[in-house]
């Protein structure tokens, strides 16, 4: 196997395969260092989607993936039998790491599937490895063909606010909506952002500012209480952000906060973007079927050893909200950007994949 | 001069004539501690205002009267001369702790009227200090005739929504929007509570969630960007909110963070209200003039010692935002509740006053 080149991305790589290891940004350390981790043995791996070294569901997915390759890589195995036992083997650890995560499971199956696909040991390593590598880097061409799809809707000196972090660092590299807007800015406009802090996790200040930052935008923290003046005073002309789940009369989940930005970006005719592949839209379910996440208080009432609420006060924490279709002006997807009615222009997205 | 019983508060009081001395609540310790502190030096309250041991421009203006009263008793002065001669030395100290709080210079302002109508040193020490105890009377008076002036539009069952803390913790006791809220449980309503972190400085989970929990309110904490979640299922019956400056027309300009609680609760058909004293309202100046001040990012990029937000990004803080009238259902005050259209109203309550 002819060893590539590394490919140059003018944005974070949260996840690369790299002279036979995998090498993550440890992003525990984020905002505050930028530190790379090369992992060799899958248990590492394992490690680090537990301990949240690589969130974001994209990100976790080939995670999984490169953990099984160097779990194939590892294996003394003489036999496909023997190698494919070691692989189930690292894909029950990979899997327990985050279970919830959908992605996760459906990395570990594809590789699964190649792996069980061919005859002999060597076959299987090569197959393995390069299938995770074509899964990094569908990731990322999925991302730039949305980025593209979407870098028409923006203009020159656009100043666009997005909320949470759908960038690089939840997915392999360059991002959904932050992708959107790295992709205006290659088309040549000059852009702004301003990112909220997105409380309680704060990927908007830890992350989004972090890595559109380390890009070189111009990029401005608001706290979350500060959309509506930021829109009230001219200070936005867009806003794009991703999803969680995108259901087929277009209701769009995604983080807390998402439906209020969409509600002040209404008030004050400001257009409304939501960036998501189509993996992100679930056709089944009905949006009140859908169960929002609680999740626990402590992430409300401090930060770090910083506490800043009274013992024992109850929280309301839910992880998402949801937007309706009639706050959303389009949804950007790698396959084109739908327009209202949703109910038709997803099911379009879908016809012929 | 007779000592009087100290009132009984059923909330916390958060500066207090008592024996000589004046007593506070060390807002730097909350919510972790409760702590009273106790003063018998004019410099060591002019250091409490520095120190923000106490804030909120209301008790802000009392905590310098009572610092004046102080500076009344240590005086050693012979003459009236003298003594008026150690209060203007105090005052000037007292005022430069936080020159822009209105309120401060207001009730130095108030005391030293009073000292230079009296005579002999006895007198004027004496008058001194009943005219800072009176202040402090009448800030609670008026917050309570305001909070029953308030209880008539909420109804049994409700739960209501706040965001950062116009409570006891910002007058000398009972508070404006939250003395509206202490109002309707005294009036024999059971009433639960959503407090909003308030983002950047957390006045709501800091003080709010802290003094209703203290008074046994059943009190729900909510990141900012939870508002619309909560509305959108349900959890929420009314707002109400204090105000920082109330301009003729009915804007209102309050804590960053209400427009968008404003909007939501228009979207969603939930009564809006705003609490605040006729002091707060300011007749002569445009809302489109209402300069709002920016404060510095760090308030944004971290929590204590724990940074979130890159190094040097740009920030945009604005301290207060402005809500328009149409986003408000009622405006209630001392002389009773404004309605739209309210340069109307506002100016009905200004007759005769």
């Amino acid at each position: 196997m002819e060893k590539s080149e590394p490919i140059i991305h003018s944005s974070l790589r949260t996840v690369e395969w790299k002279d036979d290891k995998v090498v993550m940004i440890d992003q525990t350390k984020l905002p505050n260092q930028l530190v790379f981790v090369e992992y060799n043995d899958y248990n590492q791996v394992a490690d680090a989607i537990r301990t949240l070294v690589v969130r974001g569901a994209p990100a976790i997915g080939v995670s999984g993936a490169f953990g099984l390759a160097l779990a194939a890589l590892q294996s003394s195995a003489a036999t496909k039998e023997e190698l494919i036992s070691d692989l189930e083997k690292a894909k029950k650890i990979l899997f327990e790491t985050r279970p919830t995560a959908v992605n996760l499971g459906w990395g570990l199956d594809q590789i699964m599937k190649v792996a069980n696909n061919r005859t002999r040991v060597d076959q299987i390593k090569e197959s393995v490895i390069n299938e995770a590598k074509k899964m990094a880097e569908d990731d990322i061409k999925i991302n730039k063909k949305m980025g593209q799809n979407g870098s028409t809707l923006f203009d020159n000196n656009d100043t666009i606010m997005t909320h949470c972090n759908a960038g690089a660092l939840a997915t392999v590299a360059y991002g959904t909506a932050l992708g959107v807007i790295r992709a205006t800015k290659e088309s040549g406009k000059n852009v702004k952002v301003i990112a909220t802090e997105t409380r309680p996790i704060q990927q908007g200040s830890r992350l989004t500012a972090f890595e559109l930052k380390h890009d070189g935008f111009d990029v401005s923290l608001i706290p979350d209480t500060a959309v509506g003046y930021s829109m009230a005073n001219g200070l936005v002309n867009k806003v794009v952000v991703g999803a969680d789940r995108i259901v087929r009369t277009g209701h769009v989940f995604n983080k807390i906060g998402t439906y209020q930005v969409a509600t002040m970006a209404k008030q004050h005719g400001i257009p409304f973007y939501v960036a998501a592949p189509l993996s992100t839209f679930d056709l089944k379910t009905k949006a009140e079927d859908v169960i929002i996440e609680m999740r626990k208080g402590s992430e409300v009432t401090g930060i770090g050893d910083k506490k800043t609420a009274p013992d024992d006060i109850s929280v309301i924490n839910p992880a998402f909200d949801m937007t309706p279709p009639e706050l959303i002006t389009g949804i950007i997807t790698e396959k084109g950007v739908a327009k209202p009615p949703y109910e038709e222009s997803i099911k379009k997205l879908f016809e012929g994949t």
